[in-house]
């Protein structure tokens, strides 16, 4: 490495003023493109980079916010995976948009993600953090709120619902009973549920949705309906024979708390002479692949709206969008029809 | 915000020396966690941060690789592009098992990403760049090459082969070369390829790999299997299509270029009387799911080479691990054989 390269060094380098590199730096958008890359070539070449640095020094602000990744292996569920990865691709553009990047770090589990937070905050790296896939007894809350630390859950805190912190959630109840809704429209009165073991706070909730619409609509007692529930972890083959037995009680349609469960549903539903309509959880691009009606979260909305609250936090007088009028966001999903639901079926 | 916080102030309130912060924040891994816990505490409240930023001032490092995620709505193949979503996974966490992590930010094209490398190379806050999505006509990596700055690309630098930039790929000519050794294995003699137009570097390589292993086998002449090389985007409707014509024109198994395009084929499939073998590409949790035979891309090696890659350009000497011995490396991928392929066959 040459000599510690200086703003004078790369104004003389790129042939332009000291201000017209501070420009680049500062306010990049006041300066031509020929400009700002002969000064960027400069930076490149004279290896000059405390400028963030410094200015953060003054700031004491990186405009950056972490995320965690959670190992795939810790996923059982590859196909509803990708929601996970949509939600960050939309959260990166939001962020940007308003002058912050998205910083990933990796973490299997509360405590070494809770780990992850000493350094990232000692070392002033992130103003603030997003929370994805929250739970019952989430340990990461309660240790950002205790320690004073700007963030948001994409996710309600299941089981602390009066939990004051920041959150934005998609309304997966609302979701399962426009599911039921649109079957019944259809001809549907037997409808069963497929679902995750209860424990998991977004299993629970889209059960919830279903058995008060199978309720609202005074389908087969709820009862009967309960034992349909399936609880099972969510494999392809466990999910068909699950939906098998559903068909063989009678059940004309399935709704699923995962597009994973409705894609074993489908296997068994090919099988069944009466035919079996299904519904699936996440619109993921398999759904969308086998024309499986599907239940989408608005991730987009969901993302910006992750955005605006931590940036509410961090800079309440500078935000640039007016902060959302609640700190605590349910959107509504919305059902994705396809033939999975179309196609003619015998009612029973 | 209060009186700028010091490192003494932190001392002071966590009831520590100063030499313990600063272990904290340079050696966390030397202090016992409940120390670290209140120092952390301490941070937080005080808003102490210009730590990291010093200590950058000190070694102009960020200990940050910035990777640029494409716009969801760019990519046609919403199935594939889960294959983006494991890469990224698998670099995040090696990245910070060698001490850095991953910075992202949104661009749609090449003009774009690199008027972001201005930014984020003037402010200091990446020491390096890895790139995805390599194609013909790559702009960024010239514009890296020529500033100077340290970059590795996932994927080849397709119609410039000899650009000696570092790049990590998966063979994916040995990966569908393999899935015609397998189809001949079980009996296929007329083995048909799916693909996408001519002009992709991936695309067109994916079909090479299956033209070498159909021509050392003495399958049918190239000629009439070329015309069954359907140029078609990545379609469900269209790929069942295909398939059908390939299947009438006496084809017992097809090779695709992607998953996506399998799963049109395998609709197909199901109505063909005689049965038609499918073989995907990328092994997406959608291919496990339906039980598609899929040629498996190495990801978290590739991810593994590529940090090796970038950080042998940045830090030569303190490199941990030894660095690659050189700096393009092709991974072998491999065939997961399911269903699609091995439920017996009608032989032509």
């Amino acid at each position: 490495m040459p000599d510690r390269a200086t703003l004078a060094s790369v104004a003389a380098r790129a042939g332009v003023s000291r201000q017209t590199v501070s420009n680049v730096l500062n306010s990049p958008h006041v300066v031509n493109e020929s400009t700002r890359d002969r000064v960027a070539a400069a930076i490149a070449e004279l290896g000059y980079r405390p400028l963030r640095a410094a200015q953060r020094l003054r700031s004491q602000r990186s405009r950056t916010l972490a995320l965690a990744l959670t190992p795939r292996s810790a996923s059982a569920d590859g196909v509803n995976g990708s929601i996970g990865d949509r939600f960050l691709h939309a959260l990166t553009e939001t962020a940007q948009r308003r002058g912050y990047r998205i910083m990933l770090f990796a973490a299997a589990g509360d405590a070494a993600e809770i780990g992850q937070y000493h350094d990232l905050l000692s070392t002033g790296d992130v103003d603030g953090f997003v929370l994805a896939n929250t739970h019952h007894g989430d340990a990461r809350t309660r240790w950002l709120t205790e320690h004073g630390t700007p963030f948001v859950t994409f996710g309600r805190p299941w089981g602390a619902p009066t939990d004051p912190h920041a959150w934005v959630d998609v309304d997966g109840a609302s979701g399962t009973e426009a599911a039921v809704d649109h079957l019944v429209a259809r001809g549907h009165r037997r409808i069963a549920f497929l679902g995750w073991p209860s424990g998991s706070g977004v299993g629970d909730d889209r059960r919830t949705g279903w058995r008060r619409a199978v309720q609202r609509h005074a389908l087969v007692p709820a009862a009967s309906v309960d034992a349909w529930s399936a609880a099972i972890p969510d494999n392809g083959r466990l999910a068909s024979r699950a939906a098998r037995e559903l068909a063989a009680d009678g059940a004309s349609a399935v709704v699923c708390a995962s597009d994973s469960l409705a894609i074993g549903a489908l296997a068994a539903a090919r099988e069944t002479t009466d035919g079996l309509a299904v519904v699936g959880f996440d619109d993921t691009p398999t759904a969308a692949a086998l024309g499986l009606t599907s239940i989408a979260q608005p991730l987009e909305a969901a993302a910006s709206c992750a955005v605006d609250l931590v940036l509410g936090a961090l800079e309440p007088a500078e935000a640039a969008a007016p902060a959302p009028s609640s700190e605590q966001v349910l959107l509504a999903p919305r059902l994705m029809v396809r033939g999975s639901t179309t196609t003619p079926i015998t009612t029973h």
